[in-house]
């Protein structure tokens, strides 16, 4: 419903172990939390945080660059092909109340600055070092800290 | 599951009563069939439609025209707010498999006329009599042909 | 200069030869007048009609659905690969201040249906017979209404 | 004409005088080496671009984020009124072969992101240290190597 949070877990398409565990832990606890998890839907850190979510009994919705929804990764349940090309990752952080940032290359960082432009708050774990994120110390606190965040948004 | 058949519902966010009879029907078949129900989230054919696909528990996905979330209609399970005015039309037409038209102004021609040169099949019940809509005979006769569409499309 | 009137002209992509004729004296009407010229940037009418404004030095500006800038036809000025895909004909009537459309298929269906829905008013030559368009004489009836409701909207 | 090379500046709307000299430089020197100047269309970095364009008699395209072409300065050729908010920043790097950054917040750096993400060069003067961004020296430097790879992109 619209009245949930949502939260957009960024991060690259190509995740190293460390990072799809901690994608797959965000995920999964920010289905415990009642959100619903926006990703881009392909590889990656996006397909761990669906797996986590997905794990919780949670929601995903993917937003994809391309025009072909069957591109989505097995653990989206909504996918919306979008054809906006990398244009996509600014409707990924317009549809969300929080962005937390796992890693990622420079389309995780147009995710990042999308977001610090428009006043969405962004939780970093272990992704760039750019002015206005907000360094998390693990899953658990980067997800507190987004649901926090995008309560007090949507009340 | 992005393997699933996507069917758009389109029409005037101020329906009458038999076009929100007609929507909620539309809507409620196309969830029995297991389909998601795209809309553009607002009112009139839109609400009616994600209605009859609640009551079914089928499940509904929104494509908003604003950038607040909370805009859709009380009956969307994932909501999009795209911050692309009328452009999101485009979107719903882009998202799905097939698109069922119920009555409607100029929106809804914009999404018709978006089908039509897209490739994608238009099913229409009292809407706009543009060259290339099939006319459907009543809800299950649109969702039926519909579903018949969207599964070779995504098969 | 933006406070100058820009004129959209659509229509098929590939125009018959009164299409065409019709499109350049157009394209030719509306740089007398001294409007910007907006078209999609291919060939057919919005070729023809980008030919006639230059004919008489006026300025023409292209929105191409793909992202490559050198599909526009040669008679464009400047012009912006959008990568939109068909969802770029609702940036070509929001880009404009009236809308003059030439016979055409779904593609112009599409834009005359966001303009409509917009309240972008639309002069017609010897296309779709869509209500709340306004049916022109000739060239030079469509040119001179389209610039006075540019003008107003401007001012 | 479409052949010709495109090349954005971006930075902040409210630049210092030190940048706004650096702008100014950078779009006469493009406009010296034939270069269509595009940009955000608004003030700051963006307005003296212009200027400087302007000011060698070159042009200038400009990408607005909101739905009214009078936001545009007064420098600005030819504006489109996109509508797309902040997503405009992908268009504009989507529109040119190459990019110069000067100074800049959040915004600026979502457009470096995605020029670096989709492979377009970015120079920068004073900008964001992000790894993949060319330092370039001087107005002259930066221009200099930006039509140089422009060219290449579309010959």
């Amino acid at each position: 419903m619209a009245g949930e949070s949502y939260v957009a877990v960024v991060g690259s398409g190509e995740a190293d172990a460390g990072q799809a565990w901690l994608a797959e832990e965000v995920g999964a606890a920010l289905a415990e939390a009642g959100a619903v998890v926006v990703t881009g839907g392909l590889g990656g850190v996006m397909e761990a945080a669906c797996r986590g979510a997905k794990s919780r009994r949670g929601r995903t919705l993917a937003l994809l660059p391309g025009d072909d929804r069957r591109a989505a990764n097995g653990w989206v349940d909504v996918a919306v092909a979008t054809g906006l090309g990398e244009l996509r990752n600014g409707l990924i952080v317009r549809s969300a109340d929080a962005v937390i940032a796992i890693g990622g290359g420079a389309g995780t960082l147009s995710e990042i600055a999308f977001a610090l432009k428009t006043g969405t708050p962004v939780f970093g774990l272990g992704t760039w070092d750019t002015e206005g994120i907000v360094a998390a110390t693990d899953a658990a606190d980067a997800v507190a800290r987004a649901i926090r965040h995008a309560s007090s948004a949507v009340s």
